[in-house]
């Protein structure tokens, strides 16, 4: 009998979806980074929920506070990813019986103050009793239909593909974390502050929505390259990677441990970046709109026809892996 | 240090609430069954996330099927007890890497079970490794705030307390499945089936709310007499149950065991009626709201002024306790 650890998860997720009806007029349809209701007047309220496990999602180092700070910001990046500004947040914890409540406190502190970084509240939850720490957590924000950035929102061969962001500090501090490789003590804060306190690209999102003009747009979180074959599912397209954006320190650490700093920045995960398609002839407007919000536009390639995800790299042509973080089969 | 079991859940839920930055006009306060969020108009979103554990939470004989479906019917029961119509759901599931994937279409196939029979559907979800199965669910629906039941919505000493069912059944096959209580052949399927298929109340809800005169309501799912309790922070008010709504299969079984049968009604849970209170002069207005959806209006008692649940059996007045399922303490 076939076990979830034979699959993986994106086919035990098709599995699962096959037993669900689809509900008529979605907002946004299944494969999108969050869900959506619509709520009257051309308005949607979007919704995303997202589970952090202690055992198998919080690498060594990583407080109850910015655990739980964590969890809001994965919520929420995918809200952003949809142009949606989060309003509330509601956690819902599985605690083992054990627990100390001055690390409950301070699990309670990381909320709020993930919540109030995105001026979003924490307006409820719910608690329970678990073999592990398990904060399931659920965050909702309002927006005008047309406004919504899906992944399927009419990209076409040409588009220039972007990013708002850096790829590769999570891989290097992960490597440094799980696999013992050296991180070089100039690196040490950028790296393990990519991983305890990532950030989501709220401003970023609702400034990209607010041009109207972006034809697709996933949040990264896990990993570029997975998000590039999600975005080509939903799409039907493909993409070509001329320039890989990868972070200075990146290149650094790949140096000193020997590792291939395209690699790490591609095959990552945990990165809450944007990653979004626009007509070449708006990339101004697009440039001001993010630099209006302090972020550089960060081109990284273009959408092509034929359904595959390349990189375009010192002339030559090479097949960008479908692989990153996948639940249950790492 | 002091743990989570030293404090119990409403104790830990405090803890956690001082840290927490109230948003200014919330719809649905706090301690509230559900949360809620303007969306224009006099509208609101309200929603409810509740999460389910398998080791801790699901009774032997339980299959996946069933924990899936009974997690809708846990989320919209909350949703009911606002008087608000559920019409999304979705779970955030951590899996152990060793289920079979054959269980997990089963838990599918309850999302999917559970949502369709309240004319709800799952629109998205999340996936995620975990040492035990875990449904997390969010429930959401919309309603006018006006219409909203709020736990704190003006009942006043000489309101009648009423309820949509009879309690104990679920005591009952707890008392049988944990505990081996003999369960008489005759009660086996009603009162498993109390535990394995459990409604929510969402036509009374509804019905209920559009009447506009219930005065506070509340979900039983922690039991009935917690419930009081609940209640009674909420309204500042407290309770004479004059009429402890006893199902008549659990005087039968209190009767077999040697059990006080008004315990069994009174200090249960996992029971999803609801419980509410409304002006006596209004009455034949709530008894025919609820016949009009096929449901007797159960009136067990009164509202009184001082903040005590109390209960008045034949001639003598006695101290409900507040004791009912507590997560970390029972």
């Amino acid at each position: 009998l076939a076990k979830v650890s034979d699959i993986g998860e994106r086919m035990l997720i098709q599995r699962v979806m096959r037993h669900l009806t689809q509900m008529p007029n979605m907002p946004l349809p299944f494969w999108d980074d969050a869900s959506a209701l619509h709520v009257g007047d051309g308005r949607v309220a979007v919704i995303n929920t997202d589970m952090l496990v202690w055992s198998t999602d919080v690498p060594v180092g990583m407080t109850p506070f910015q655990a739980a700070r964590k969890t809001v910001v994965m919520n929420i990046s995918d809200l952003a990813a949809k142009g949606v500004k989060p309003l509330i947040f509601m956690p819902s914890v599985g605690i083992p019986a054990d627990y100390l409540v001055s690390d409950m406190e301070d699990i309670a502190r990381g909320f709020e103050s993930g919540s109030r970084e995105y001026d979003t509240y924490v307006v409820g939850g719910d608690t329970n009793e678990a073999c592990d720490m398990i904060i399931s957590g659920v965050a909702i924000g309002l927006t005008e239909e047309n406004k919504l950035m899906l992944r399927s929102g009419g990209s076409k061969p040409g588009d220039i593909l972007a990013t708002t962001g850096l790829f590769g500090l999570t891989s290097c501090g992960f490597k440094h974390l799980l696999e013992g490789h050296e991180l070089p003590s100039e690196l040490k804060s950028e790296v393990l502050n990519s991983i305890y306190m990532p950030s989501a690209r709220v401003a970023e999102g609702l400034t990209l929505a607010d041009t109207g003009i972006v034809t697709s747009c996933i949040d990264s979180s896990d990993g570029l390259a997975v998000s590039l074959y999600d975005l080509s599912r939903s799409t039907g397209l493909g993409y070509i990677l001329n320039d890989v954006p990868i972070h200075p320190a990146v290149k650094l650490f790949a140096k000193v441990n020997n590792l291939n700093p395209v690699d790490l920045a591609l095959y990552g995960g945990e990165e809450y970046e944007l990653v979004f398609t626009f007509n070449p002839e708006n990339v101004t407007v697009v440039s001001d709109a993010l630099s209006r919000v302090g972020c550089n536009l960060i081109i990284i390639g273009e959408v092509v026809s034929e359904k595959r995800v390349l990189l375009q790299h010192e002339g030559i042509i090479d097949e960008v892996k479908p692989k990153g973080w996948e639940h249950f089969i790492n």
